[in-house]
């Protein structure tokens, strides 16, 4: 936990400078950084990204847009599936609910925010009062700046930032390759290496119907990197849990993740079902189908991990070595131990509203865009006229736009898929509650999962966005009258869905927040500022070595005649690099079947390419989810790759960062130009990423 | 619940003659009924069958013909996807471990078996008294007779049965048609209807290598059904739960089926995702992916059923008219009442150890042949040495050759397989007991799930029939020595496991079987014979009328070329058959594309078939899971369907009988003869199906 490895995704604030000059012989200055932070992008559908030419044209991974390229299908026309060119500036497709935000500052307002709570508060007025100060503080900077702006809880709640961002919400799709190439493999090889994928796509962002200028842009690096390159990753990495307790974890283990799984395979066994009846309904479910996979196999390999006796004892290492700093530091300040203490009894407690909570107010029981919108709206109608600083935190004033842009979007909803997946879900809650539960009843209102998703989305009006206009603008009253039952749904539960937040605010969440505040202070106390946060979705700098690594006495995935053969070898190292000659033999090998294939362009095109171009690289550098598209670039602040995945040995690193074999995994930035230039009638593209004229 | 309709899955000594004379105007005749019971099949694959010739030719469904389909198969050569048929009858293929029981006679042994227990008796000695006599029965019954002797408890505990079969373990494979004719539509169509599915498959029971002589067979009938024809069904269907009290049932609602159906979604992911790794993968899972799915999709039909509150209202309507008669028969007798509030109290006793029980001793922990055969060599060591009478069931006498039929079986195992499923269970038992539970750790052994599954697989020598052989032969001695890691394990669980079971027995199954008791006694008396027992895997008896079913105000399932839609229609009528000319109409519709292909035998003969041919055909009679395969007969005995499947509507006949909507559904016995005539090279055994020489 200390940093004598290339762990950490670092704040900006707070950069790993002397360990990368003393490591590395790199010293970080402030303009790199700056242009570091300037130029990376984070995405509303849940990834990040890199502005890389002047005018506004950002890279991040095909499966980050995926979202927007679903949306912007319909029958007949897949550009999920297909992919999408722009070949002039006017044919760039308006996303319907794309938002990016750019970092544009950081402020410790740790001391402002806990002085608003004091110690004889009970949990629930400190909680209150903590959401108040963070809510008046984003109010003020909103108001000041005109910037999105977010107070992010750090270190489980050690520290507080306020983050300052542009945010642009006229973003368009400019390329994005077949989605065979670009997950190449599919299931079978996501969160495995050696891969080949093509995992990139082109936005640009627009402001007055004109691409915005973006004089902080990463510079496309022609050669890429080479074998032991120091790269850095910026991006957005999601949630990491490296910082949690011994007790937090095995919860963890035990109970959320067990229903996670049961939750994730229910919905993908749905999905899968429901695609499986014609290549329309495919289409319909084919992005859904893959973040519930992906999520699937990321928290199965978390389960693997915690399963795992080690990682288990390593965990319990580390935090009684912390124990014992604490009592090196302040032999009779019991704190330390307290807290420990607390953080289980806090667990043992969320064990008896967890599933309530997750189903009803996290909204498990309801898988479907329509009920997030039916509560949205009921949910405004209440919030809104309250002040700011005393509303849920998804409704306060700086956050608005953001979530009406959400809320009001065009994008398509197909009341089939929302049948398939409504059903799955409120049967998840029937499973998870039984049948004589309050809840349950209420919610299926006497019929069984499948009438009653049949009866909600049968009478609904909020697939059109108007609909979901006149209901907000119509606030309380039209509330009150609706009987729209998606509507009536989300206010019959609201009450309930309200209690629950209010016991896991003031049950959990308050609670963990003062205690992990114990622990950070312990922490910097002991080592400084050597240990960075755990991961928050929000800009972060990690960095580490372009190498292979060694497989030996490990189980191995061959691709064979006869498939994919798993066996035990000595001493073998995975190159760092594939290229993309591998892709053509392993496809050739598994029959060309999916999700082995390849497009025909690529078929096709086979002999116009340089098959020994490097497609895709792997570095030491510590990322997670949602560092999906992150910038990979080298000493010179240039973009070398598109980080998109990390492999087997990768997935432990929610809890534990190692670099013994764990890899995230990039495409290699010649790739891109190797492919767009032969492949792809990009030539305005690639102009642009060559650093010449943009048209 | 009483017989005012065609529900019934009858005892072929006690069948209602009364209600068939009266509304059908059909005699059920002695020699009939002999006749039907002699020809009738049970495969120990879990279907039915019935000779169709004096030769030992049965007929079944492919779908039950599966999994010997499967084991005959190997890498380049798949009877399962691809058909197999016999060109001669000394081509046809010995399977490797199928057993089918014909039954000769049934003893009402009710008397005996409850003579042996007397009121006194604590639960435990009741167990192990009712144990003992239904061994001797079974003992004497084998060494009397030479046959398979089988006690069945019918009525939850109302009446005891002696069932003696001939049993037949030398059968061969004649043929069997291409999957994509015989499961046309997958999962998507499965309880569904309309349906076009060729699920047919044909076997020879042989002795001493040669067929074996079958005087009671079923005539093939060359015409079929018509609509509204009264026809039969003899066959084995497996359980029902129609005489389960509310409370029973609500436990099975809100424990035992969401844990079920969590466990069966976790097995098909691990089954699917191994598939999607390799064609060959693909063909290795086939078998298993589709068991696991018809498993799923019938609990999940069952769960929409339980949660359908008008099915709990009509349980609980029908389990309170039954207390009042109990009432008005005997007043001042609480028996009744007692009964129906310990079987209540029965539940909330085995919630404590349901998981736990269904994990370690009925082996869900554990998703491997490779565990079930270490169990059974551990455990036969331990009982083999006792008196018949005082082993587990499984281990009596008159079970002994059939156990060691299938524990010695030569079929293959594929061990990359094997290590994907145990993964996958192994976790399962993780996620249910949590990380620190002694079970777990006891079983993971000081590794994650993935690791040990490993570990296991790698070590284990149980592939081998012969290592198993030298085992059993070892006994208690060959046990001890070994260092077999999968026998390890079945020895390291088997306490544990079998204390569970020794809990199972004495606070769930016995006290349920004495309540239960006495619940039919009241039944008896109030309602005399008109209620026929659930379903227990054994030859019954159902009959009903052939006829389609209205579906106004309903959902229909439409196939377009935009694939499946659902929508309401008024007053529509699905007709009672479907004709081969709706098979290749639907194919066409959906693009060919699976679950929809058709074999390349059928495109590229159908203009040799009559496309009217009726294909399959549904009608009211009451069947369940277990009757797959089983003959539809009509007045004059003759065979004119196979049994293979029920529409949506009959999900819920596990508790209710329903013929509104409910219909099984069966392949037309014309549509076989076409399809063999025109499209395969099947002339032996049309003749032979025909009534001429067979040869």
């Amino acid at each position: 936990m200390t940093a004598n490895s290339d762990e950490g995704m670092w704040l900006l604030n707070s950069p790993p400078r002397e360990y990368l000059k003393k490591q590395y012989g790199f010293e970080l200055k402030d303009d790199w950084l700056k242009n570091a932070m300037l130029a990376s992008v984070r995405l509303n559908s849940g990834g990040s990204g890199g502005f890389v030419s002047p005018d506004g044209l950002l890279v991040t991974n095909h499966h980050v847009a995926a979202d927007s390229a679903q949306k912007l299908s319909k029958p007949g026309l897949d550009l999920y599936n297909d992919g999408f060119y722009a070949e002039t500036r006017d044919k760039e497709l308006k996303c319907p609910d794309l938002e990016i935000n750019v970092l544009q500052k950081i402020t410790d307002v740790t001391k402002e925010v806990n002085a608003a709570v004091t110690p004889n508060m009970k949990p629930g007025e400190a909680f209150a009062a903590r959401r108040a100060i963070m809510g008046k503080i984003e109010q003020d900077s909103l108001k000041e700046t005109g910037l999105r702006s977010d107070v992010v809880t750090l270190y489980n709640g050690g520290a507080y930032h306020l983050y300052q961002y542009k945010k642009y919400t006229d973003v368009r799709l400019v390329f994005s390759p077949e989605k065979a190439i670009a997950s190449f493999g599919g299931d079978v090889d996501n969160f495995e290496f050696p891969r080949m994928n093509l995992d990139v796509a082109f936005f640009r962002a627009y402001e007055n119907d004109k691409p915005i200028k973006t004089p902080n842009y990463f510079k496309w690096s022609e050669t890429g990197p080479k074998e032991n390159d120091l790269v850095f990753v910026t991006g957005h990495p999601g949630t990491t849990q490296r910082l949690e307790t011994l007790a937090r974890l095995k919860h963890r283990r035990d109970y959320t993740l067990p229903y996670t799984l049961y939750r994730l395979r229910t919905l993908e066994a749905a999905l899968s079902q429901y695609g499986m009846q014609s290549p329309e309904k495919a289409r319909q479910a084919g992005t859904d189908q893959h973040s519930v996979a992906n999520a699937r196999k990321a928290f199965s390999g978390q389960l693997q991990g915690l399963l795992d006796p080690s990682i288990i004892e390593q965990k319990a290492k580390s935090e009684a070595a912390l124990g014992e700093a604490a009592t090196k530091l302040a032999p009779d300040d019991a704190t330390f131990k307290n807290a420990i203490a607390q953080i289980a009894d806090i667990q043992a407690k969320y064990r008896e509203f967890e599933k309530p909570y997750g189903l009803l107010e996290t909204g498990h029981a309801f898988f479907s865009p329509l009920f997030g919108i039916a509560r949205h709206c009921v949910r405004m109608a209440d919030e809104l006229p309250k002040k700011p600083a005393d509303r849920l935190r998804e409704y306060r004033d700086s956050n608005l736009e953001s979530l009406k842009f959400g809320l009001f979007s065009p994008a398509p909803i197909y009341p089939e898929l929302e049948r398939a997946k409504l059903t799955a879900s409120l049967t998840f809650l029937a499973e998870n509650l039984g049948g004589d539960s309050e809840i349950v009843k209420l919610v299926l209102a006497g019929k069984n999962p499948a009438s009653r998703a049949d009866e909600l989305v049968n009478g609904t009006k909020l697939l059109d966005p108007d609909e979901r206009k006149r209901l907000v603008d119509g606030g309380k009253q039209a509330i009150a009258e609706s009987k729209d039952p998606m509507i009536v749904l989300a206010k019959a539960v609201d009450a309930e869905a309200r209690r629950l937040r209010t016991r896991y605010e003031n049950e959990v969440e308050e609670p963990e927040r003062q205690a992990y505040a114990a622990l950070a202070d312990t922490r910097f106390k002991a080592l400084g500022d050597t240990v960075a946060p755990d991961a928050t979705f929000t800009l972060r700098l990690a960095f580490g070595t372009v190498k292979g690594y060694d497989i030996g006495g490990q189980k191995v995935r061959r691709h064979t005649t006869k498939g994919i053969v798993e066996h035990l070898v000595d001493g073998e190292t995975v190159p760092f690099r594939t290229t993309f000659d591998q892709a053509f033999k392993k496809s050739a090998e598994m029959g060309g079947k999916e999700p082995f294939d390849l497009p025909k362009r690529w078929l096709d095109g086979k002999s116009k390419l340089d098959l020994e171009t490097p497609f895709n690289f792997v570095s030491t550098a510590d990322t997670i989810g949602g560092n999906s598209g992150s910038p990979v670039l080298n000493r010179d602040g240039e973009l070398v790759g598109i980080n998109f995945d990390r492999n087997r040995h990768g997935l432990v690193r929610n809890f534990v960062y190692t670099d013994v074999q764990a890899r995230h995994i990039a495409v290699h930035s010649n790739a891109v130009l190797e492919a767009l230039r032969k492949l792809y009638p990009a030539g305005r593209l690639v102009r642009e990423l060559s650093g010449q004229r943009s048209d």
